[in-house]
């Protein structure tokens, strides 16, 4: 399998990391890709994804999977199912909406991050970033107060919390998420130790 | 069921399609739901959904299932399994990865939606809506090129695809995608007169 893959890509890594937490690390050729909004991405558009968005992953048969979602579905059902996503039932649903929880707040941090990033300085709105900050500490919030959907054994869920959490501490370090959140401070603390994300940092 | 929903709101319209195609539409409350950037959400931040995005859907004990793909996933399984998105194997990545391209399609209109109406003028840039229409405009190329991708019983994929271009004609109707894009016209033609779009148009 072939993943589409920048270092700084928050989805990128959550693919990355699924596929090594599931053991099948070792069978993904990581394929670094540049593609960024106002940039000319015809080939990777052309290849890969119209949407011109990473992570995209080539399987054998030459066929092609994304979003970052549907990588992680796949990489689970080809570990057997079940693994880190419930097949079925009320802990299907669970995961699944959490995941989506913790997707939308990476959404937020990447919109904050073109807004204050790639943006002109002239062009930018304090009142889009504020709504989408909201977002992300309304997330925190959730689950700081509701600690045991951090238990368990590692599930996609837990997998894009992280991640975002190490995102949030690589671009808006300056914005300190750790004070108002000890539970998931100290979730993180010990998360962070496990190789799918020791061996996936952002650079 | 509850289906937390705003009339202009694609993400919604596709839950509330999906919920009528699976023959579930009369178990659906439609709530209407008010919430945009920049607005105070906080009763349905707290109570249904800490992005403060729509839809989300209230289920008989009580949880709250989001985002719209979680929730079709769940009435596809309520229905039987299988019906809008195959159970598994080759089908499922294909549709799946579609429906992650109509969606994405979707994302890209409502953040044009979003820096053409919403944000003040003299804070709008060019380069993020362009590099968004390309988005678009790559995603319609490709169901255009993959006609066999519109054939067989209604997926998520084409549900998600009918309610974008919906979008599309009630808010950009003066960028028109039928000329360049006439299978896709047929298609849309044929498909809007189904129970679960005619019976869900935006306002």
């Amino acid at each position: 399998m072939k993943l589409m893959h920048a270092a700084a890509s928050p989805y990128a890594r959550k693919a990355w990391a699924a596929a090594i937490e599931l053991g099948l690390g070792a069978e993904l050729e990581i394929v670094p890709t540049a593609v960024a909004p106002g940039k000319d991405n015809s080939e990777y558009s052309s290849k890969f994804n119209p949407l011109t968005k990473i992570p995209a992953m080539e399987i054998e048969d030459g066929s092609v999977l994304y979003d970052s979602t549907v990588i992680c579905e796949y990489l689970d059902a080809r570990a057997g199912g079940g693994r880190v996503i419930p097949a079925s039932g009320d802990a299907r649903w669970r995961v699944l909406t959490q995941h989506a929880l913790a997707q939308g707040m990476t959404d937020a941090a990447l919109l904050i991050r073109y807004e204050t990033f790639l943006r002109p300085e002239d062009a930018r709105w304090d009142t889009w970033v504020e709504s989408q900050r909201q977002k992300i500490q309304a997330g925190l919030k959730w689950f700081e107060d509701n600690p045991d959907r951090l238990e368990g054994s590692l599930n996609l869920a837990q997998i894009a919390l992280g991640v975002l959490l190490g995102y949030l501490d690589f671009r808006f370090g300056d914005d300190p998420w750790r004070p108002e959140h000890p539970k998931l401070e100290a979730w993180y603390a010990e998360t962070v130790k496990r190789d799918c994300f020791a061996q996936t940092l952002p650079s």
